[in-house]
């Protein structure tokens, strides 16, 4: 494993406007740039291996509590007995290459919990990507435990449209690298809980969500997730399954992240910039005037 | 399958900047919104199920043509013998639910292709994702058949600079939705062969290969891609595998991203925006001065 970012020499080339078929006046200087991280990290369970996500090095055991609630495999710490980054030496597997040193993480599942439909394949993730291992359409979707209709805490505007600057003030990398998404989970009062970045924004979910996991959190009633990028179906379920009743993003969502959003009752806010939103789906949740 | 936009009923709400407590002023209004499509695509390989893949309708043939590209299993147009979307009659599979018909492409394959270790398994990708199904970090990365470092098109730095905005042009969906990615195909003289739109990047890329794969122009040489987001590993992958030899992002790279493009001689370029960029690779492939 190496770090969150990496350090790269890099030609910064600029081409003078007004000479737009030469190459005279082009300026190039070298420079030192920071990439964001990006590395594989595999995910077993009871020992076998589950899937493989392309992320950012950090809270890599989060990310995989977080992985499998997404996956509706783990619905609170309960569920898990064991997790551990594999370090060579003590995980009981001897066939790893050095690279696979601590880019794998084991998890050991309770008794009762185990890999089901939601999972049935081995399956791998990207660095945006959330919902992986299944051929047919039907297996796409995964069912919360638990409906979200229940939670009936409500959001006040003024709130939400703060939440963007909250989640870029606790933002550590993002500012240096330009590459990473960002997510934040709130209190309906604005409180910031925790921050997470990724190279996939799938993954900054994930981290955020198996924080959670370690905390003994879950269901996460009451409160808000934010994510810097735009709201996709995997998202949605993320958020549905992690029991979050309110899901907000800086840009769009799709049309399928906005039909899973109303099924599921989540209340999914997109376009949240400056001082203005798009309410989506769940507006009991936000505070209107009549 | 249903289309490359959908409308939603949204409520816009408007926060007024001096009142962060209350929500007396709050502005509410009903309008029309366009999110863009995102729907799951299935890829049967003779006559088995492959992978899936949230992307957003539309030349799917091309999808699914170009993601076999990118997974080594394809090299060109006569690899394949027959791609069709299954309609519910014609595809030879009586067991599809109505909403597979549409959703389906199947492809055969010719006699000598098939789908060996590049994609041993079954794999789900979703809309931002590109490298599904593999379990061990040494199954990550698909070797490129041919070297690039053959290919010694050079590219001026102002041709480079005017790619982005050629592409602004060609979109249709992104400025309706705002949640889409798209990519562009060019010459080195900066002519625009080809601009598609996903909501997942990588899809994009997958829907231009599998443009060039139709069109039987497969190794891409003397290409410039261009991806509107950021360049992660699995789009130098596909470039990699296609025969292009520059790909420029409007965003930043991964540090895995850099890393392969330098190991296959790809030039990689990012940060493209107004009249600079930052190049991170292969720099031999720009006319840079003395």
């Amino acid at each position: 494993m190496s770090g969150r970012t990496a350090r790269r020499r890099v030609l910064r080339v600029a081409v003078p406007p007004a000479d737009p078929g030469g190459t005279s006046r082009v300026t190039v200087s070298a420079r030192a740039d920071l990439l964001a991280g990006e590395e594989p990290l595999g995910i077993r369970v009871d020992g076998t291996a589950l899937t493989m996500t392309m992320r950012t090095p950090g809270d890599d055991v989060e990310l995989a509590a977080g992985f499998l609630v997404g996956e509706a495999i783990v619905r609170g710490r309960d569920d898990i007995t064991a997790m551990k980054v594999c370090d060579g030496t003590t995980c009981g597997h001897v066939d790893h290459s050095d690279e696979e040193i601590g880019n794998i993480v084991d998890i050991a599942l309770a008794p009762g919990a185990a890999v089901t439909s939601g999972a049935r394949r081995s399956f791998m993730t990207t660095s945006a990507c959330g919902v992986c291992g299944k051929t047919s359409i039907d297996d796409i979707c995964v069912l919360p435990q638990a409906p979200l209709s229940a939670d009936t805490t409500v959001f006040a505007p003024a709130v939400i449209a703060s939440l963007p600057g909250r989640l870029r003030e606790a933002q550590r990398v993002f500012s240096s690298t330009g590459g990473l998404h960002a997510a934040g989970l709130f209190t309906a009062s604005g409180e910031l809980l925790v921050a997470r970045e990724d190279v996939g924004r799938h993954n900054a979910v994930d981290k955020i969500v198996g924080w959670a996991v370690l905390q003994d959190k879950l269901p996460l009633a009451g409160c808000a997730l934010l994510v810097s990028g735009r709201a996709s179906f995997e998202l949605v379920q993320k958020a549905v399954l992690a029991g979050i009743p309110l899901l907000t993003a800086v840009s769009a969502p799709s049309s399928l992240a906005a039909e899973l959003a109303e099924e599921a009752g989540l209340t999914l806010v997109g376009f949240l910039r400056g001082q203005s939103m798009n309410v989506y789906t769940g507006a009991q949740r936000v505070a209107l005037p009549a």
